[in-house]
């Protein structure tokens, strides 16, 4: 594939996060074209389809692998319908987007895995974060040596409300769900192995989420090799806002992220000086770092290079994942090696 | 005109701006479609027209004028064309978004108003930073009297570098060409007339800008109707970047508008607490106030409802340049109605 | 004793701390009068004494205690003679305010709180910091409401230097030596018994402090009754000054405290935008929060009202301490009653 | 007079200000000792004299100046006595501290300042703000070439609450009441004369400022020798409290100096985000400079230094006030040599 080629990318799942890919794809991303979608509600795919004016819409997913016209798939469906479609998608050599997490079972993550390096295909989880201008300048300033040894990283990672408790119990849980998104964040700033988890949590939101066996406040901590160590917490409601912070501290000094908010006002009277709340919501707050991701891939693709989030590097949050899972149910301190030996 | 209709628009001028409300136009407005471009340079035409997918490309924007296909026109060719397209664009019964200012002439705006009027089509002018969120925001707090009656006004405006010494030439002078930002800032954040001007200046940042007859660096003071009065500050370079701010302060509090900054991270070592510069130039900075006033130039098509900055508002910030550019010439303050009787 | 009554102090132990306990007493303590100094080399007692103008100046601090001129003593000496100079002051009849910690031994602080309450008088432990004027506001908003039912409390606490490695070896390491301040924290902002806790921690600042059998670095997990979960963090060195910060989230809202900084300037060049450091040392941090407390202290011999913090109060941080150090040499959770059924 | 002798000093006025520095001489200065204090109303005089121990309270403060034991006099009775008591405290060989503005009357200050030179005795005005941390970084950052060459300057000096009306009527009006600060405040940041000045102002906070032939807004600009400019802006009445800003713009960079709160608490939730007003008022704003301003002023005398505020320093901000006062009145730019030629 050559650099500045155009690349034809197939949407499969054209729910919330796909109808998104689907507008960055044709507004944002210069050398991308949507040129198909797909969604088992053949309707959504439709009207996608329609509204991005991509040239085919279809139910069954397969269609898009069997076509040559189409260099890459964007696999946007539901999280227990990925490592099957990557397995497909791979087999019919093509480049694939995945939303994170891969899966919640590593079994099924290494056949996945296995199959795209045969097919020598592409594969980037969509880890959007990472993109972030925020936790970028965080990164690029561990990398430069700004902090010096990292010594602590902290991470508050809150939802503005609940998601609906149908979607919860199937969410995979608190760690599964919403943790991974951190425990991610914690290998892209810190750039060192995790080797031991702790994570305690609670019901403290609402007792429905607990009543459907999930929590809903947690606080992790992280133990990384050489000795510095990570705290995460989680809540699934801030009242003021989608609250998306981290923090590295280290020898040298500290880089601390605060809280995106919409315009730069002050208002001052005579009970206090009052500022705007965070950006509401992921939408808002990680636009730019959704384009940034499939731009990055669309890249990677024209200029063959590696991607930005390789398999591997998506299926170690999935380990930490279990980890912190299993050491909340056991209430001890556990091992990634427990885990994944 | 119907609602929902798609909205047609023909580009003149295609130039740093032109290009600018090009890619607006084409990615970020639903219900517009960017239909023809003209540009004196019939190449740069061509560029944008292709590069945005506009299906027509002129040297001479009468062709425009005279295709019944386009509702409307973007004029963004140098200033002392704007008045003469206008009446032109109007005589052929096009709407017509005008970049700022509308002339250096009051006699020739007086008679593109007067030539709009006749016409009955809509006409906005660009004056962006109306549809920036921060001062949208100072403006609401204003409007809801959360300021209570405004006493002061403060406005800061400083660029990151002069522009080229040939532009500042036929620029119009500082008043005209930069204050006159904030010259309809004061009048959509304070909702009443000015009445008097005092401006002064000096040669601080770059000889050269002296020697072409103009000043870099100017303090403004305007006496409101009723008493409120505002300081402007202006300077052609801050090397940290460009500082954007505005302070309305008032019986019952006050609202300060801070600059944008790329990103939120706070850096600490042993030399300080160190965060990231404002955003460092207006295309970064009011990338979505141009969103946003093409929107709604586009709706108010569709909708037929009044432009959101009308002729007569677009008219205001040229008197009060003027105004100024006299005081500073004889240094005393000047009345508007001495420009403007 | 009556309110208004002149309050006859004598201080016990003459080093920094003690020092500033006289500063204070002299210069900012309406109502109370540093009447003598103790202290094991007479020199430094002497010395203290000429400086503020105390009339007396002894080795033996029994002297002070057997003079009924003397209404309260402030105990400043070696945290290993704390607790039988209470017993004794107890027995004398003097009121007493000593510093934290009161003992590394619980049962050594159980004689002399049962000491105290057999003699009647009162016992007030130096925990300064709930006293901060940001520290009560913070609890000041929990109390009132605003923050609603707490779910997570973070504190991160960093020094600006590791002391002198002769101290950390009589410290009581860095569990009783410095997280006990924030363990007091935590109880002082929730308002509510902590049941369970994990600490981890590492030697990354100084390997003579892991020689010397501490750790310079460690995250601390607080499980509250009822659910709520603390994250307490510390380092021995942080390069930019002293760290002190809390934050409570809660159902309704969040109170974040940051650094107190000597000045609010803010300088921007074309590197970026610098500000000032925190406070650097805790002399200045905690200045007025050691005004207050005396003050406190004075007042409620004075009105005889209970003092502000208690023998009670002051023993518990001791006990999460305990239970803190078995937690980090066992790498398990502890629950508080392991440590005092 | 050597090194570390301690300064004996009188105090002329108990007042509000009186108080204060009878307060800081006892508590915060070392070196100094309050020897007595003379006050109109004898009352007041012992009131403060007893409160702080000083051993001699009397009516005259000529008392004062003819007692050899006392070195220095501070002058804080009412400013139309101010240069008769300068005067007479220069021929008896006292050195003087004196509150600002020294008289409002130019001919008296000569004939003040020459007595000064005469005696040979030293003098200060306390223009306390130059003493305060803020505004000492800002000066420092300057002075280190910091913001380069100065470009823009920028005060806003906004009081809580106008003062009582029977106090304005005396005041001197808003230029050389309040104004005169900011006016000290420019010379001490620019470093630079100040040739030329533009007054505005209006009656917007109270209509009875404006019976009593004040105004309460105002809105000065300051031409410096060399073409920098400043803007100041004046209000007696801001809502959220005593609102003290300076900004300094140059072609390297800026300075901007935030307002002081009492703690560094943010607060949000579901309506915002919210943190402390400014210190209230000019007491607990100021306090650090008062003591500071004093504390230099008997280090001067110790060490037989230059005071640091001169006599001709304490007289150009009055003259920078007059020429204010002409330039409102006939609505012009008002050059200094106008004043004082």
């Amino acid at each position: 594939m050559k650099t500045g080629k155009r690349i034809n990318i197939g949407l499969i799942g054209a729910g919330r996060i796909g109808r998104l890919h689907a507008e960055n794809l044709t507004r944002h991303i210069d050398g991308a074209r949507l040129s198909a979608v797909a969604d088992v509600y053949l309707k959504a795919a439709e009207e996608v389809a329609q509204k991005f004016e991509a040239p085919m819409a279809v139910s069954d997913y397969r269609t898009l692998l069997e076509n040559p016209a189409i260099d890459a798939v964007a696999i946007c469906s539901a999280t227990d319908t990925h490592s099957a479609i990557i397995e497909e998608a791979a087999a019919a050599g093509k480049h694939i987007f995945c939303e994170k997490p891969i899966d919640f079972s590593l079994e099924k993550i290494d056949r996945a895995l296995a199959a795209v390096k045969k097919a020598g295909v592409k594969l980037q989880i969509g880890f959007n974060r990472r993109f972030d201008p925020n936790f970028q300048k965080a990164r690029q300033l561990v990398e430069d040596g700004k902090v010096g040894t990292p010594h602590l990283l902290r991470i508050t990672s809150r939802d503005p409300a609940p998601p609906p408790l149908e979607y919860i119990k199937v969410s995979g849980g608190i760690f599964l769900d919403m943790a991974i998104h951190d425990f991610d964040m914690a290998s892209f700033l810190m750039q060192r192995p995790v080797t031991e988890i702790y994570a305690t949590g609670s019901v403290l939101v609402d007792p429905e989420i607990g009543a459907a066996g999930d929590i809903d406040t947690t606080a992790i901590t992280l133990r990384f090799e050489g000795g510095p160590i990570g705290v995460i917490d989680n809540s699934r409601q801030a009242v003021y806002g989608y609250d998306q912070r981290v923090e590295v501290f280290g020898s040298e000094g500290m880089v601390a992220i605060g809280n995106d908010t919409p315009d730069q006002h002050v208002y001052s009277n005579k009970e206090g000086v009052h500022s705007s709340l965070p950006q509401y919501f992921f939408l808002e707050r990680y636009n730019e770092s959704y384009i940034a991701e499939m731009r990055r891939f669309v890249r990677c693709l024209q200029q063959d290079t590696p991607p930005a989030v390789s398999g591997k590097e998506g299926r170690l949050p999935v380990v930490m994942g279990l980890a912190a899972q299993k050491s909340f149910q056991e209430n001890r301190p556990v091992k990634l090696a427990e885990i994944d030996s």
